[in-house]
């Protein structure tokens, strides 16, 4: 691949496609400079060609085996690490992310196919059930059931802005959909349509190479609802996962509910994941506790969904808060950003910081004013009292800017807990003595979000067994799920159950024999015989 | 427990109340009679005082232990042993269901208790995961997490009329949320409400006996929409289980989306299960699969779930079919029934059957006018091309009724199972050779359904590890649930991940050394130590 590929098309199982003749431009959120080529938005005739294409490629691909999938996973990989300086290039152009952090991105993108490639290539994650038949039970027989997870259909995807790899064309929706057996259709953010086409096109080399068929996977461009809408309501696409603000994510969810047969969707859709630091904590580690605050905040310009909008502490009067907010201040007016991903957001943010500016209950603590064309770090300070009243203060502000909140008493601070609506973590700082203080915290926490820290920051989302990442509602449209870690294939999937099935029909998975060597629950028991 | 407790109040937590001044009477269906107690239906402040109180014991309830809750499960077990001879007979006098039936529901009601006790006292259900800590990992250390299934919080339950036991008061959804550590508010059917308040009673009794919380089980009468959207739509409910009709389910989905934070809907609402009978079984065994069929459709007076409403064979124009068929008339006309459950259920059905044999596409293949009183079994038959001109000909109709369908070749067989709905069974009748032969129709029919059986019949739904009792929209609200079997636990939970936690802080499923001695998947590896 080399960038003159970049054509612009919609690709459409194994064809280029450009029917509309609406277009957009990739543009460099640095420069404000358009990039030349055309990128030219599905027409409803084509979305209709993705999802039919989707349709008939799912017969067979959701019938190979994992260890097939597992290369074809394992082959994406090799498609981007062949072709990471230039995915690094391109991207860095049109979202102003630094190198080394685009070029860690690729390489977590790559691992997480590594990840589920080994994953489906062990294949235990199906939940394979036999109970066996007992033929003369009184007064009825037994028939054998044997029941295991199966891929629901095409999935519709839409990347975010904020990670042009990891949450993008090859994201973690992408790869749990394939990996569960699930054909992909992909809607391209056109904040990084170039970086998007060239990853699309790695996924279809990687397809191609394992001799898949035309439609597993495919990459729309649109901006807009209407290509999001005609995409989520035609009747081949079985689920959806999307990243993204409220608004977009909560019109998807409408549209999929509003459907004759409505489907699922895994909508991750902002957060403001506050931070509690309690009061030794505070008082023996402020100084740390405050830069790594600042650091969290304004990383990647504050373009995370984990990033930590909240900071909570118990203010006691100690001196230590004083030299605690002294730091944060500090910090935040010293605090180096790049530009926005793009002019929506830097928009968004600037009208939110605006906002918040002119809002009576929040004071300005601190910005870096210094940052000039970059946004602008501010952090504000309010009482705990005003979130009650507007709770819009509980929102997501995309950008690096965060609220601090001072509580008197450990009880508030615990009511203060109680209220907050759903996200996607919280984080608190605390002495070991303070959790023997706190215990109860930690109770009301975890019934509000997907991962809950302690003495760390959010930013920074492990692929692994055991991350989640996702929360109650409005983070994410079903806190049943998570969007990032091996668990996040079970999205994709629905058990079904066979009974008294001819050995020649089971399935692998199923077979007396377990041919596969997987783990299975065997009349209630965990075996791998 | 004996017939004079029953007073027609709400139990709320360990309270019986009855502020309302609306109320309705048991009915006994063979014979119409009401019985004189007044059952008062809930008002919205007994709604939201079982929702409060529900949200109160969700607090301690959900932080028992496997063990405690596993106890708790088995005293209901015991409550409803010990009362089976008055439960059978106050539930024989209103729901027309014959003694024995009674009596095996009460002992599979009993059973499901049992198996469900297990499954949470062994623990490994929970889904623990750990991913250690790599402290010196670069580029970044890679921090410890442990993530497990954690309780939703207060479940509505809506029962069936059809179940009295196993999918009503103490039925599945209700085991499967209390096992899962949320507190359950009851709607009871008003079909059988005597039985309903027995059957809570002993569920408090057990409560009581176990000292938990005030709020952990309340019950609650009434009938038409107003109750149900009340319950649905309160802030303290976490998800929904419902078990009826498409309409009563469809409009608590919509209830539930358009709370301000939507909530999960297990809705059971329908299916007509079609059964295929493919030709060399036809041929060979076409008698025993004509009686089967009836004794399946008929049974129960058909007002199963299962009940197999649709029978497909391919007509050769051999003389086998007519023998079929013959057999099949000769079963209907024969069929004895009971009352049915409801006066609404014999008017529906009644206009059903007056319906269908109006319907110009559907003939009248047989039926049992000698039935009188009772429900008349009727069978109808049809040509396969009637369906995609007339959808609701593929819809339950809840009653002893199924509409024959003939199809002429194999295609036209694969390409109607490939139109048809989302049920909750499929069933094909095959010899060893047919499934050579119609391989594709599995791969078809799973794609359909929740669970495929082979040379049976779909009434009769086993309570076990492998069963799903479930299966694509509309048959249910969600796909990737069951109903019946252990599974069914998985509906009232979400994953929680814990980051960099200190040991003392961590529940036991998730400590190092493994005090419950449960199942984990510890850096990707399943084991039990």
């Amino acid at each position: 691949m080399d960038i003159s590929n970049i054509l612009g098309k919609q690709l459409i199982g194994y064809q280029e496609l450009a029917d509309g003749t609406e277009y957009f431009h990739s543009v460099d959120p640095a420069t404000g400079n358009e990039s030349p080529i055309r990128f030219y938005k599905a027409t409803s005739t084509e979305v209709n060609m993705a999802a039919t294409l989707a349709e008939s490629a799912f017969t067979s691909y959701r019938k190979k085996s994992g260890g097939d999938k597992s290369t074809f996973l394992l082959k994406i990989a090799d498609e981007l690490a062949e072709n990471k300086a230039l995915l690094v290039s391109v991207c860095g152009a049109e979202t102003a992310l630094p190198q080394a952090r685009l070029e860690g991105e690729v390489g977590r993108t790559i691992n997480q196919f590594k990840l589920f490639a080994e994953l489906i290539a062990e294949g235990s994650w199906i939940d394979a059930r036999i109970d066996t038949a007992i033929p003369d039970r009184s007064p009825v027989p037994k028939p054998d059931l044997r029941s295991m997870l199966i891929a629901l259909g095409p999935v519709a995807v839409f990347g975010a802005s904020n990670f042009p790899f990891a949450f993008s064309v090859a994201g973690g929706d992408t790869v749990s959909a394939l990996a569960s057996g699930c054909p992909v259709i992909f809607k391209a953010h056109p904040a990084h349509p170039k970086t998007s086409e060239l990853v699309g096109k790695a996924i279809l080399n990687a397809a191609a190479a394992c001799g898949l068929p035309a439609g597993v996977f495919s990459m729309i461009h649109g901006d807009g609802p209407s290509i999001g809408t005609a995409l989520v309501t035609h009747p081949a696409i079985k689920a959806v996962g999307f990243t993204g603000s409220y608004k977009a994510g909560k019109s998807i969810m409408d549209a999929a509910f509003r459907r004759p047969h409505p489907i699922p969707v895994y909508a991750e859709m902002g957060s403001s994941n506050p931070v509690f630091v309690l009061p030794r904590a505070l008082k023996q580690h402020h100084s740390a506790i405050a830069s790594g605050y600042i650091q969290s905040l304004t990383m990647g310009a504050g373009q995370f969904c984990t990033n930590p909008g909240l900071l909570i502490y118990q203010d006691d009067g100690a001196q230590d808060n004083e030299v605690f907010l002294g730091t944060l201040k500090e910090g935040i007016s010293q605090a180096t950003t790049h530009a926005l991903l793009t002019e929506s957001i830097e928009t968004a943010y600037s009208r939110g910081v605006s906002e918040r500016s002119s809002n009576p209950a929040l004071a300005i603590l601190a910005s870096n004013l210094a940052s000039e064309k970059h946004p602008i770090p501010t952090l504000f300070s309010a009482d705990h009292t005003v979130f009650s009243k507007d709770p819009s203060l509980e929102e997501e502000l995309f950008g690096p800017s965060g609220i601090v909140v001072a509580i008197p008493s450990k009880n508030e601070l615990l009511q203060f807990a109680q209220k907050l609506s759903g996200h996607l973590t919280a984080t608190v700082h605390a002495t070991e003595e303070d959790l023997v203080e706190y215990k109860e915290l930690f109770d009301v926490l975890e019934q509000k979000v997907g991962r809950v820290l302690i003495n760390g920051f959010p930013t920074g989302v492990e692929v692994s067994h055991a991350m989640v990442h996702g929360g109650p509602y409005p983070a994410t449209s079903d806190s049943r799920s998570t969007s990032v870690g091996t668990a996040a294939i079970f999205r994709f999937t629905r058990p079904v159950c066979f009974q008294s099935y001819a050995a020649s029909l089971l399935p692998e998975e199923l077979k007396n024999e377990n041919p596969l060597g997987i783990w299975r629950i065997v009349n209630g028991i965990r075996t791998n015989k």
